[in-house]
């Protein structure tokens, strides 16, 4: 250990944007993360574990995000003056594995992940330095019948984790859609892709704050420009009153049925080849989830989904709870969006020069727990152990081979191990563990071979609402024998 | 995503010293943190799950251990001029923890962690610079009934992992002891610790080393040194014949029972105060198990156990798998620590000053991995899933109709998606998924309602085996009405 002779001590704190996740917080999303695995496994698709540390040369130096490009990692230099980083995400390393394992790997490779990422990004309330991710993917296959499953399978795992139908959406969209509508709105030209990407960024970041800003604040971006409350300006896509039309016409196409959406759409981008192509697709994509039940009420098509990463080039989904919750204003709003993905074909290209196509999706998995604990749907376990307490320090052994019978019945029990000389500091502790039962045998319990039990859950209520003769016959303390011992806490637990 | 314009691709490789885990590598460690997690839930112990990244400040910047000083962290300077770094171990994180929220924790503390923790250390075959621990502590507690109840759970949590009784001994020893016999040898002076740290460090190593060595080696290293195989010399501690003479006596104190290698050490150590204070320790910790059932063939008193890190204060221990292994060069040996702790009072205090009396032990999860598939007793399923195979690209709608039915019945199932022209491929990929079944329809088993199942294990066993008559015949393959398709699989599953 360093040793520390000056006077300066260490501070005893987590860095700045970083957090400590305690009990019922980590067996809660431990729980969640095993169910929607066993979602993803039963789906065929394998789990793969990658390190947290990649090369900066195999993640790219930053988030591909086009919307925040100053976003960044966490990078340092190795010894080698190799530049390493922790990953950002769990999409970029699966790209790597692709390229790296191509010749191994089952194709198509389905995958899925889960684990913390980390963003070197300003935190802020509630956003945090690292965070958990949960992704499945399908890199190798050109099929929208794959997306169709990644959509139908996120629908599966936020019911699996108890989100019931009807209070979440899945809302799929296209980019090929969109280009065709950008073709059609000409700021797109397939004969060169790459002209007009800026001014299709900022149509892209408009069409995605449609939710927030409504149809004349995204105008308004579409064209010259807007200044927000606070007077800051943001610079608009340069585009004519025309112009802005058809893309206001695409945000709003959406219709009762997924077969009206793709009717509308085909008026909307039908004109552009890349825009039939993308209408088609999300044609297919409606009939497949049609045909195994998964209904608009469930998985819909909605062209006002966008999706901020550059990368996607096909489908593009999101999963949005629609329940409402009051934030910290205490107002109402809906709870949004808890997952996304899409189709992103160029990634694993970076590496090998070839396109593989791929698709998948990546569900927030510390949103997703926040969503369930604001509805009170977390199902954990939050009770403490039995605590079998110490009234006589010689007989610690028999105190521990109570709390061995317990657990070897499946109860939750520990021996009181802190100084056993003040015995109210143990009725205390057992209470902070928020314990159902303490175990208490003195002298004269043990020479009639008697245990007496206190149900800390009931005596915390009788504390609170009885009178002091109530109080007195102390209802919640019972006598049993020695051997009665794992009984008499079983039934105290509702196990009876 | 970055833009590649240039002719050089980046590598896709992991960073060296790190690896990816695919497939039943990950869900049998998995498994083992589960039933290891489960072990210590039941004891009473909560779980803390703190942040990959810590300040360099509160982890101290290198690794507290005196036999490798040079180890070091992955650490890097933040926006802030703030140094952080990954942790090293789970401990360092724990003993900030305590400091940080010691207002708030229940007293004491018992607390699980699992999770990768990373080394800044030269690689080596089988050496990764990220790997898993799985550890459990008791904050506050001075009584070595935390201790014992720490080395029954390790036994207990082995067991649990599928290591028979037999073959593995949780070995304890108390670093008192080994300070009362430096004191009778002359290298430990109670009234200046500091004095002879230099002399104490070279001893502990050499006693570490002494299952390698023996007796011999160990006593060059206690006094002038050792040359080895390969010419190097180790300097020696200095000590004379009759000092090494009591450091050797101490090593090979153990005698069959607790009791009798605790009348030993008293004889040998029992003229140092602080000899004497461990020895009545390893006596109580020795009754205490005892009492519990955990007899000498589970937890043992074992003067010969040390354990490297500097800031052990008390009892130390150490489990060890006890069956032989074949080595990489075919060679038999046992196969060694699995998992290792002890008691450090101090660790706690380099933050707020004072002493909190700790006890805890990591459990090398991939080395305990690595045992159980070394004797074969990994109970993983590493089954695929069954495929559903494509011959009509229009039916891909029925197609994962009938991978849907599979997966309500619980039946990991997945329809083929990639290129389904070339239906041998399809056959490959099911073969390469280690696929029990594969499901086909084509347009003749539709039109009569009904599908083909193809054994594929049995399969794979006629192609290896059988005559050409007998694999014409086709065995392994058979048809039956689609609404029978869940039955069928389930029995071919062995799960009729």
């Amino acid at each position: 250990m360093a040793k520390d002779k000056g006077p300066r001590r260490p501070r005893a704190e987590t860095p700045k944007g970083f957090r400590d996740y305690f009990g019922a917080e980590v067996t809660e999303r431990k729980a969640m993360l095993d169910k929607i695995a066993e979602v993803y496994h039963r789906h065929g698709f394998d789990p793969l574990e990658t390190s947290a540390v990649e090369t900066v040369e195999a993640l790219g130096k930053f988030l591909p995000d086009v919307d925040r490009p100053n976003e960044g990692v966490f990078a340092w230099q190795d010894e080698d003056k190799d530049w390493l980083a922790l990953r950002y995400d769990l999409t970029a390393p699966l790209a790597r594995v692709a390229a790296q394992y191509r010749n191994d790997l089952a194709s198509p490779y389905r995958r899925y992940a889960m684990g913390p990422v980390w963003r070197n990004e300003k935190p802020g309330p509630g956003r945090f330095r690292q965070f958990y991710q949960c992704d499945a993917d399908t890199v190798g296959s050109a099929s929208v019948a794959a997306d169709a499953e990644i959509c139908a399978m996120l629908a599966d795992a936020l019911e699996e984790v108890g989100i019931p139908r009807g209070d979440y959406v899945v809302r799929v969209n296209n980019r090929k859609v969109l280009n065709g509508v950008m073709e059609v709105a000409g700021i797109f030209d397939p004969a060169d892709p790459e002209k007009f990407t800026h001014e299709r960024g900022i149509v892209l970041r408009a069409i995605d704050k449609f939710d927030r800003l409504g149809p004349e604040g995204v105008r308004a971006l579409l064209g010259a420009g807007r200044k927000d409350e606070s007077g800051d300006f943001t610079k608009g896509a340069g585009l004519s009153e025309a112009q802005a039309d058809v893309v206001l016409g695409f945000i709003s196409a959406k219709r009762d049925s997924g077969t009206a959406t793709v009717a509308r759409l085909r008026e909307l981008a039908g004109g552009s080849q890349i825009g039939l192509e993308g209408t088609q697709e999300l044609e297919t994509i409606a009939e497949l989830l049609a045909a195994q039940g998964y209904g608009p009420d469930r998985i819909t098509i909605d062209p006002s989904v966008v999706r901020g990463l550059g990368y996607y080039t096909g489908p593009v989904f999101e999963a949005e709870l629609t329940f409402e919750i009051l934030d910290e204003k205490g107002q109402k709003r809906q709870f949004g969006s808890v997952a996304g993905g899409g189709r992103y074909d160029d990634l694993v290209k970076r590496f090998t020069g070839q396109s593989v196509p791929a698709t998948g999706v990546s569900i927030g998995v510390d949103r997703l727990l926040a969503a369930l604990r604001a509805k009170g749907r977390s199902q954990t376990d939050t009770r403490g152990p039995v605590v079998v307490t110490v009234m006589d320090r010689d007989r610690m052994a028999e105190y521990q081979a109570m709390a061995a019978d317990l657990r070897r019945a499946g109860i939750r029990a520990e021996v009181y191990l802190g100084n056993p000389k003040n015995f109210g500091n143990q009725l205390k502790y057992a209470d902070k563990r928020n314990s159902p039962v303490a175990v208490i045998q003195g002298g004269d319990e043990a020479s009639r071979g008697a245990v007496i039990l206190k149900d800390l859950f009931l005596g915390a209520k009788i504390a609170a609402e009885a009178s002091h003769e109530e109080w007195k016959s102390q209802p919640a303390q019972t006598e049993v024998p020695r051997e009665d011992l794992v009984a008499a806490v079983r039934q105290m637990l509702g196990q009876g």
